[in-house]
């Protein structure tokens, strides 16, 4: 692994392209390093000029009075190569390559950006970019970027007073992003540590950084901004790795929709995968999803507040001074779902003593501006906080004048330190400079939005209850030879695999039942299977040609004696010619009408990131259409399985509903568990597989899989490797 | 009516209860009227000083050198009735009351308001209050309030550099939010006309400021904080007479969840309806609704400074010279349901000669730093604008530096008056006072949150289309003699009427058809029915005391054959029988089964505060689950039926869908139209009506009401008045 700590904390730095036009990126940069109190080297590196802005310039970084750590390249593209070549015969140890022009840009770029790659694996450089806007290193005042937010004049690196005694850092994969995220911090006085842009990602990707910042031991907060993501194993092991550590990673995933995508492909030419997906897998690794700058670092304030309080449950008890502005906080709150319970009485009986007849101390506990002027803010909140019925407090404080809070300091930081539960502040009118400083003094996390502190609260209850879920249980389903076997069989199968060639596959992984139904070539033998079967049967055409069985009519249900059933062979052989006439029929399917419960489907689907994916949802023509559909990573356990059908916006119907006893989720969850480890081990051959539906008996009566198909993946054989490889494969340094 | 306009504008003011003690409230609003400079004259009351923070004091309003217009009651709340009774006799013709204890305190302080209410009345005094925070009127500087944010001390009244020629105006119920939402307005330099809070609304309403506005002609944008409405006719007038007149009416209703609405009774005595209700009300009526103050303000932006341009569809163009800025934008535009579509041709064309090879011109239209830097933003935005596939345009900038505004600032004014369309810019780093001046002065709209600029793009989109909707299309479904009929046969009809009873009223409207079954009162009239009928049959117990016939099991369907309906007319009375001993059976209701389609449930309630409205949602017990449903005022168009139809998640499968026909949702629009007409006719006498399900077929064949039941109002009567009533008694001044 290339040393990053040479590319983040450089006692040398060579600028090989600077100059002395501060109106180009060129001098700018030279001129942004320069303008901070960095204590290291700099060296301007010019083919052109003598002197860079006052400064000795050097022909070449080979003709430096001394060795540099880290070369900042800013020149043409075409002559990035040969420069990073120089560096690296140099004994340059790392590079960040700012200049433009490179994969982004089509084949001719992309071909530059292999070259770029090949050099650094030839020295084991580490190396930043290309397409970058550079970095910051906060601590050792290093500004190798352009960015404005890094210029002198837009204030210092670090606030006088910070927000907790933690540190952030911002990756991302856009410079302009990436900057804004930390200028847009400003006001709220947090503690920076890095923020690194990582454009095209040639060598270096966003989790090797945070790997590095995991190490170090001083980051406590990650903001992520991410277009796409190079190596998903290697992202996957860094995001357990800060789940581990109780780090969090908050993220915010760049080109979500169509004209998004559309974009991210010129622009950082990285695929971006669904956006579904990517959710699915933040989900199970903990990390923390954000839709805008806002969120996230009302994200950020809050966890580096509270990460040693972090709530332990989802009750939150609200103190206000104005009626309105609490019930604006509980409208928030629930919106967020969390509960504001009523208080318990012996802390009603505590506040009323204080309370004006007009306010209310059941929760919101509206204590009136006559209430706080009397009794002030943090006695309030510690009252509050001692309740056994809530888990965190908020308070809603107008903080455009800061006089009760200075005038409440030593009880509010008595507060910190007395009660474990965290304590959030919202102001509804813009808070004043000093405000903040107060409160960062105190170490509350102040908001300006409702929504946003709700939100920033739920989500620190979520981390807390991730990070105590034990970890993934993953089985050995099948015994080895099985396993192999199942490979076997799938690598000599057709694309599509019709339902009486997938059952027993699936049924060695305890997936379905391996003898339902018969498969027959001719009407007679249709009327007899039925017969041996008993009760009502169905009729299935099976053909690698036609998937889609019911579009194609090659379907029918519910038949009962001998002329229904040879009537219906006719009609769905006849309807197959006719969907598909040069389909290859390899016969048909006579099964058992399964007993009645509640339809669910059942998937997997390969996604170009992240690999197989297990999708559950509600079955059902009408239900279908609502896309109510939760998606997980394989293989899941039976608890993440039982989550993942909570997730469900129609999951009541799995209880007791509209007179129907509870659905057997036990043996829906373990079903989804088969499934995903079936799925996860046949990873490299399996591009999608169909259980549609399943039938959800009552509780103890299981489930029917009624039909079943499996889908391989284009060029897909049983060499290529499975998931479970890929992980193992993956382990990163 | 009382006059606003003296309470608003007054020329002498008298506060009634001003005291010198500055750290109190009634000391406080005598110093912030004073900060200001109000142009009129003030005089304190007090019974106990002389002089007051320096000025002479009188003992009572009517030993006053002149009659002032307003009086402002600052009083303990038992003496405020007296002191409005003076103010009536000296013939004062508007109070604000700011003293707290009326309604919100129970049954006693109702007592003291409904004093109130009373001399109000009898001196035809305009009242805000009680238990408000007063009013700003901006425009004379008069600061009858005793908020932070009007001292001044928190900066001038009105910005130097308004955004747009139009005025904005707050009405809030709660004193704390609506000087908050001024306050933090403030970065933004709006122009305010007024900032009114109405407290306990005892006499004068927010409608009410909102009528007297409107006529007044000066506020162009209205944000309404509002918890509950008293007077919903008067507001649903108000507010079309804001649609006509092109005065965006943003609204935020506070008090929405469970915990929230708990707070709202304890804090203004008001019951706060439904929140889906009033957002029903709120889309009818063409108000925006917003979340909280930042969406509120981002609202108020775009409509101050694009009101002359709001757009003409959902098609936006994105400049950017940040890739990765641009794609956030895009993605929050498709989240907020914007097309971003791909430019035509000739704008491509045009563009490609400035966009570096690495930016691209599809849309997001990235121009790359350099290419900004070459062309400018003003000229980029103005070839994007030109674009035929486009409504709107999004400039994507860094506003954190305003020199390249400044430098562009003549070409950015031609563009605001060369082009029709809106522009919009969004800032991902912070902006700079200048910044903000300069766009102020352009007249573009700056936005901080991506999702704020393309959720107000949005909204202008939509309110642009509401406000060119033709007015609603009132038929008269049926002749007066029907509906009289109809109201009697309701008012004689039991609490619960059953399908048999409520199917003849309903047909009248045109609501399925009459003569649906047949009532039975034994087995062998059962299957003498049947066979009639021919086909498969229903068996439906009919009973008042049994609405819920499905959980009772008193239905059964899909009978063939005399064996099986005499069974099963003995277990569905059985069943009955079982559910409800005591239960009354008119009969059993044999009905033909309805050939197959799509499953709806139709329905009508009764919201406390608005009335009736009518339900649509999809039907199946998945899809019920999933509580898909949509909800509108009565009575409707067959226009609005469609749009309700469409704003059902699950609408997709109306059309064709999985191998099924269209379905008739013109006969489906139709049937909502004659339902809201009959709930709309007889609203006095209707809690709720249950059509459920509503088969629909395919297109052409019409639609099944398998199912009808009418709960009526307790209470109700033909005496009653409708709400067609109702609405007409409701006119305003």
């Amino acid at each position: 692994m290339p040393d990053i700590g040479s590319l983040l904390s450089p006692h040398a730095v060579a600028v090989v392209g600077a100059s002395s036009e501060t109106h180009t990126l060129r001098g700018r940069i030279f001129e942004t390093i320069r303008g901070q109190p960095f204590a290291g080297r700099i060296y301007p590196i010019s083919r052109s000029a003598a002197v860079v802005q006052g400064e000795k310039a050097y022909s070449s970084v080979d003709t430096l009075p001394e060795r540099p750590d880290l070369a900042i390249l800013i020149v043409p593209a075409a002559y990035v190569a040969a420069e990073l070549e120089r560096c690296g015969r140099a004994g340059v140890k790392a590079a960040a390559i700012l200049s433009s022009g490179f994969a982004e840009e089509g084949e001719s770029g992309a071909r530059l950006q292999r070259e770029i790659v090949a050099i650094a694996q030839r020295y084991n450089m580490a190396v930043s970019g290309p397409n970058s806007e550079g970095f910051t290193n906060v601590a050792a005042a290093l500004c190798a970027n352009f960015s404005p937010a890094s210029d002198k004049s837009a204030g210092p690196l670090t606030p006088p007073r910070p927000l907790g005694a933690g540190q952030v850092a911002v990756i991302s994969q856009s410079g302009g992003l990436g900057f804004a995220c930390f200028d847009r911090a400003r006001p709220r006085h947090f503690l920076f540590r890095y923020i690194v842009t990582t454009g095209n990602e040639a060598v270096l990707e966003a989790a090797d950084f945070v790997d590095y910042m995991l190490d170090e031991g001083k980051t406590d907060v990650f903001m992520l901004l991410i277009e796409a993501i190079k190596t998903p194993e290697k992202f996957k092991c860094v995001a357990e790795k800060a789940l581990q550590a109780g780090k969090p990673l908050i993220v915010s995933k760049i080109g979500q929709s169509e004209p998004g995508r559309r974009a991210v492909t010129s622009h950082t030419a990285a695929l971006a995968g669904a956006t579904a997906a990517y959710s699915a897998v933040f989900e199970r690794h903990g990390l923390i999803e954000a839709g805008d700058f806002d969120e996230m670092l009302d994200l950020a304030s809050g966890f580096l507040a509270c990460k040693d309080r972090l709530p332990k449950g989802n009750r939150v008890g609200i103190c206000t001074a104005s009626g309105g502005a609490g019930i604006w906080m509980a409208d928030a709150c629930a919106a967020a779902g969390l509960d504001v319970p009523i208080l318990d009485d012996a802390t009603r009986a505590t506040l009323s003593v204080h309370v004006p007849s007009y306010g209310t101390s059941q929760n919101p506990v509206d204590f009136t501006a006559q209430g706080v002027q009397r009794l002030g803010y943090a006695e309030f909140a510690r009252v509050v906080a001692g309740s056994p019925t809530i888990d965190s407090v908020i308070v809603v404080i107008t903080a455009r004048r800061s006089a009760f809070l200075e005038a409440d300091l030593p009880k509010f930081k008595e507060l910190k330190s007395t009660t474990a539960k965290p304590v959030l502040m919202w102001s509804y009118t813009l808070p004043s400079d000093r405000t903040i400083e107060i409160l960062n003094e105190i170490g509350f996390p102040l908001f300006i939005g409702a929504p946003g502190c709700a939100h920033t609260l739920r989500k620190m209850v979520d981390y807390r209850a991730r990070r105590e879920q034990s970890v993934i249980n993953i089985d050995s389903p099948v015994p080895e030879a099985t396993r192999a076997k199942i490979a076997s069989l799938l690598s000599e199968a057709p694309a599509i695999i019709s339902e009486y060639r997938a059952r027993p596959m699936l049924a060695a992984y305890g997936i379905g039942s391996e003898n339902t139904g018969q498969l027959v070539q001719s009407s007679d033998e249709a009327v007899t299977a039925a017969q041996m079967i008993g009760g009502p049967v169905a009729l299935k055409v099976q053909s690698a040609d036609i998937p889609h069985k019911t579009e194609a009519g090659a379907v029918v249900l519910n038949l009962e004696g001998p002329d229904k059933v040879r009537a219906a062979y006719a009609r769905v052989l006849a309807a197959a010619k006719s969907f598909a006439p040069k389909a290859e029929v390899d016969g048909v399917l006579v099964q058992l009408m399964a007993p009645p419960g509640r339809e669910v489907i059942l998937g997997i689907s390969h996604d170009p990131t992240w690999g197989p994916l297990l999708l559950v949802g509600l079955g059902g023509i009408l239900a279908e259409a609502l896309d109510d559909v939760a998606l997980a990573p394989v293989p899941l356990d039976q608890g993440q399985a039982r989550a993942l059908i909570g997730r469900l916006k129609g999951a009541q119907v799995f209880g007791r509903y509209r007179g129907m006893p509870a659905a057997d989720l036990d043996a829906l969850s373990w079903l989804m568990v088969r499934l995903s480890q079936f799925a996860y081990e046949h990873a490299g051959q399996i591009a999608a597989i169909d259980l549609n539906p399943v039938i959800v008996h009552a509780a103890g009566d299981g489930v029917s899989v009624v039909d079943a198909l499996i889908t391989k993946r284009h060029g897909g054989s049983s060499q290529h490797q499975g998931a479970a490889e890929a992980e193992m494969k993956a382990g990163i340094s």
